[in-house]
């Protein structure tokens, strides 16, 4: 006779595990194309490069030990020179977080700045990553639209009108996951003004900034006001192995993150945080690394968009992915991407349906297509199949 | 004329920086002794095992990639055969969760096993990373002394029949951070049939285990009872840089604290976590390794025990440190260990004054002693210049 264990906390009946991350383990067939995945290329990873910073690294002092919770003091000091340089302003080392992923960042930031029950404005469709986050935190949860220069400001702006306080609004200002779309330098302008006016906090999530095509994508919202706190992470551009992601706020927010970081892991790993350094400060590497990076994935986006348009047509339209890791499309002919999605399958393709982003339902006809782990012929191959499924 | 950034979150006025964390950062002057710490001694962890096994990471696949939330599935399959035996019976890899720290599981925890205001149960002198946590998540906590026996389970059972319902009691079984000491087989035993009877989880935190000086510790309460979470790290017996810890608990516990880390990080680095199982997959060597620092910290532990008896004699009560990082001491004759703290700085020596430690108030008279980082005769000094200090 076993007793029955002892209870789990109420509020887990109302979380969800990311439907993205139980898609992914069944698309993990060989036979699938899968553009489901949001993850960037290994092979593009710096594998010899880290090789001799983590050998470096293990030469050093104080690599083997516990560090301080806010990070390696030197790669806080690299992290602070590049974020001058993007923002245009000096940033002090105090206002610089070092994260266990900016992922972390979302969560102690959800801890730092939410009362229970506090208003979150989100972009919809939605990083799910930060949405699971918010929903966990007990906030109440606001979606604002996306269109072609991101958020839709005049939204938000109607929303404030109506009395609304959010606690912060969360946008993925660059190449958004999933949307694709990167907010004006109008819209940022805006978005900064109104919180400054009306008093809440923006997180600007930006892992994918430095993932430009053909341009930049425009200054920073946090370049126009002191309450814009901007995170963003060595996964991308590296490798998500360094789980070495950033923040950037003021010394106020800094400290009570630090407070929470220490009850949430201590600190993170000096040894991966001397090895991001290392490549972060070699200035010369890291722009001839990321320009590689660029070129793979805009060619890549650019084969996956040509493919789409081609064979689609009218029937679907996307997004011009002039950066990051993914292309929206949505069918304009009612074709619903749920019940497509095992067809797709079926037929050795997968995609996320636009369902697995929305805030408050939709997206019935919309997908989200990841690029960068295959090449231009099998990203064809991908969308002759996806065709194929959707007769 | 700059606007008033907007507002933290109210609950952040109930938190503060660790007492010990504050107090590290005064002590960091070279002429100190430091006995305030409660790091392991950087000079025996295995840098060049190290290198060797990050080389070999480097050049396997997947390992600059994200990897799976609950840990990359060779280490968790190496921790399972690992806590097999340390357990007696078969524990499954689904059983098995690696946490960035064992500070992470607890961390986790506390959002999987509390409802607002739940009861959890702690020892005093506590675990402060603990404290810090559950106070974190709003908890109610109530602490039962501890004596050379470790946790008081017979004042534990006087709360349980005066009705009291803990949604879990938390104890560090081995060597105990502060107490210095180890519970008994039988309080183990006493403790598993509670948590049996009354239904509620226990959190077995053991970092310190391996680090038994002439002969192991009990078996773990986890022997005893399904509904014993253990929570384990490499942190101390190889190096905290890895970030590797882990818990062994029933699979619904592992899949409600695996849906939490997807919002807290997304997951561990792949890297470290395979640099991790190499070595705790590599016995005979791992057997020496910990021998070494065994033998070191307990060649230590003697030498201040040693100093404290015969420079104190009955003015001061210690523990024996069988094992662990931490002496525990008080003095007998009502000397304040807050007030005496400035006078054992200026003397040359640190520790934390037993109030740190305290859940209600307390331990004026106590202290705790790291030996693990200093030799002996760094250790007799030390222990001249409290001495000296306390007149």
């Amino acid at each position: 006779m076993t007793a029955p264990l002892p209870p789990l906390a109420g509020k887990l009946a109302a979380l969800r595990s990311s439907a993205i991350r139980d898609l992914l383990k069944l698309t993990a067939r060989a036979e699938v194309i899968s553009l489901a995945g949001g993850l960037p290329d290994a092979e593009l990873m710096p594998r010899e490069r880290l090789a001799v910073a983590a050998d470096n690294a293990l030469r050093r002092a104080g690599v083997l030990q516990y560090t301080e919770s806010p990070g390696w003091a030197p790669l806080r000091a690299v992290l602070a020179e590049r974020e001058s340089a993007r923002l245009g302003r000096t940033v002090e080392v105090a206002e610089v977080f070092v994260t266990h992923g900016s992922q972390q960042a979302l969560s102690l930031l959800a801890e730092v700045l939410l009362d229970p029950g506090a208003l979150v404005v989100v972009e919809d469709p939605a990083y799910v990553g930060a949405l699971q986050v918010f929903r966990a935190a007990g906030a109440r949860i606001v979606a604002v639209p996306l269109d072609a220069e991101g958020m839709r400001v005049d939204v938000l702006k109607e929303l404030l009108a109506r009395g609304e306080r959010p606690a912060f609004v969360h946008t993925v200002s660059n190449f958004h996951n999933p949307g694709g779309v990167t907010q004006s330098a109008a819209r940022r302008r805006e978005l900064a003004e109104l919180a400054a006016a009306y008093g809440f906090w923006v997180i600007e999530d930006d892992p994918y900034g430095e993932l430009w095509f053909d341009r930049p994508a425009p200054a920073p919202v946090a370049t126009y006001a002191p309450n814009v706190i901007r995170l963003s992470s060595a996964s991308k551009i590296i490798s998500p192995t360094l789980r070495v992601g950033w923040m950037v706020a003021p010394d106020p927010v800094c400290r009570a993150v630090e407070l929470l970081k220490q009850g949430a892991d201590l600190c993170g790993s000096a040894f991966t945080q001397q090895i991001a350094t290392e490549l972060l400060a070699d200035e010369t590497w890291l722009n001839g690394h990321v320009d590689t990076v660029r070129n793979a994935y805009g060619e890549r986006a650019k084969a996956l968009v040509h493919a789409l348009r081609t064979t689609f047509g009218d029937r679907l339209r996307c997004t011009d992915a002039t950066g990051g890791m993914f292309v929206w499309a949505d069918f304009t002919d009612g074709t619903d991407t749920d019940l497509l999605l095992p067809r797709a399958l079926a037929a050795g393709v997968a995609y996320v349906p636009g369902s697995a982003f929305a805030v408050d339902g939709g997206y019935e006809n919309s997908m989200r297509l990841c690029f960068t782990t295959s090449d231009a012929a099998t990203l064809a191959t991908a969308v002759d199949r996806l065709a194929g499924a959707a007769g």
